[in-house]
């Protein structure tokens, strides 16, 4: 049975994406955000939503630029601890043992730990309710090589990301088993091709 | 050892959307979208990114509204399909055995057989290099009754939902298992709380 319920902003899963930036001093940054994905495939673009009391709002505001790290599982941790606390209050890298790497093309610090991470510039920002929307262009990417298969692009089998349950579940979830290929499975539907 | 790479819009894990729209001629339509994500909590809202080149777009501009419908795993090969062809060409729910629902707060349809659907209505619009971002406030929200936690929010590990694996996997995943809590792991690297 169908039910009709209250809007509410939960995707599933939704991804877990800890923002690197710099604060007004230079102290490297990172929070966790799970409001965020992809906004356009050339030139490549990401879309992070933050509220205007965190600090990497204010960051972005300032510096122009960002990075998307995505963490293993292994690093649940850390990744939930730095959504937890501020970066007013903590230097969250050091709290979390996790080591800020400078980035060659973006003002922005990179999470060495961590297996690949987005390197962004801002080129829009769109206040929409709550929050604000800021549009990154990637103008490069970082990663492990243990990470990446023969094309180059991270596989998401050796990155073994996490994801987040929202608010029906408040957890964290790993990613199973590969149960089938894309533009590919839906063929056996296409009688008519 | 780091390398760095060209820039490519991979974000790990990517979700799964089904889009639901109306032609203009009130035919119902359904895409697979992955560049998406929410944008805003009060109000609830959702940005996806299409081509002009998709129906749905067009769709989208024309009524305002649409539908994201999240299909679980045992939907793979309706989910996928519904990418590959055109609802310019085909009726994409009589082909993938899927049933249009009317919504009864946007002027877009519901996929029944999926576990859940957002309904929202466009709020914004936003060029962004290869494709433009739709922003829908969600105004309501419908779901399967067995797929609902106690707070009436959809239970991930109830949906079920896919992902995918971005390029570098051209493949679905389904979920794992619970690894944390959010909002609670972290705590134990909260030394000075």
């Amino acid at each position: 049975m169908k039910l009709s319920l209250p809007p509410q902003p939960i995707l599933l899963p939704s991804p877990v994406l800890i923002i690197g930036t710099y604060d007004s001093n230079g102290k490297p940054n990172i929070m966790n955000a799970a409001w965020g994905g992809i906004a356009s495939s050339k030139p490549p673009c990401i879309s992070i939503s933050l509220r205007e009391a965190t600090l990497t709002y204010h960051n972005i505001k300032k510096n122009k630029s960002f990075t998307v790290n995505i963490p293993s599982e292994k690093y649940l941790k850390e990744a939930d601890f730095v959504g937890i606390v501020s970066g007013r209050d903590r230097d969250k890298f050091k709290d979390s043992r996790l080591t800020p790497e400078k980035s060659k093309l973006v003002n922005a610090p990179i999470v060495k730990e961590f297996p690949y991470t987005l390197e962004c510039n801002l080129v829009n920002q769109i206040k929409i309710g709550s929050h604000t929307m800021f549009v990154g262009e990637i103008v490069g990417m970082v990663a492990d090589n243990e990470v990446l298969n023969s094309n180059q692009f991270p596989d998401i089998e050796k990155v073994r990301p996490m994801l987040w349950g929202s608010f029906g579940s408040m957890a964290y979830y790993n990613i199973g088993i590969k149960i089938g290929e894309s533009f590919s499975a839906g063929n056996e539907l296409n009688c008519k091709k």
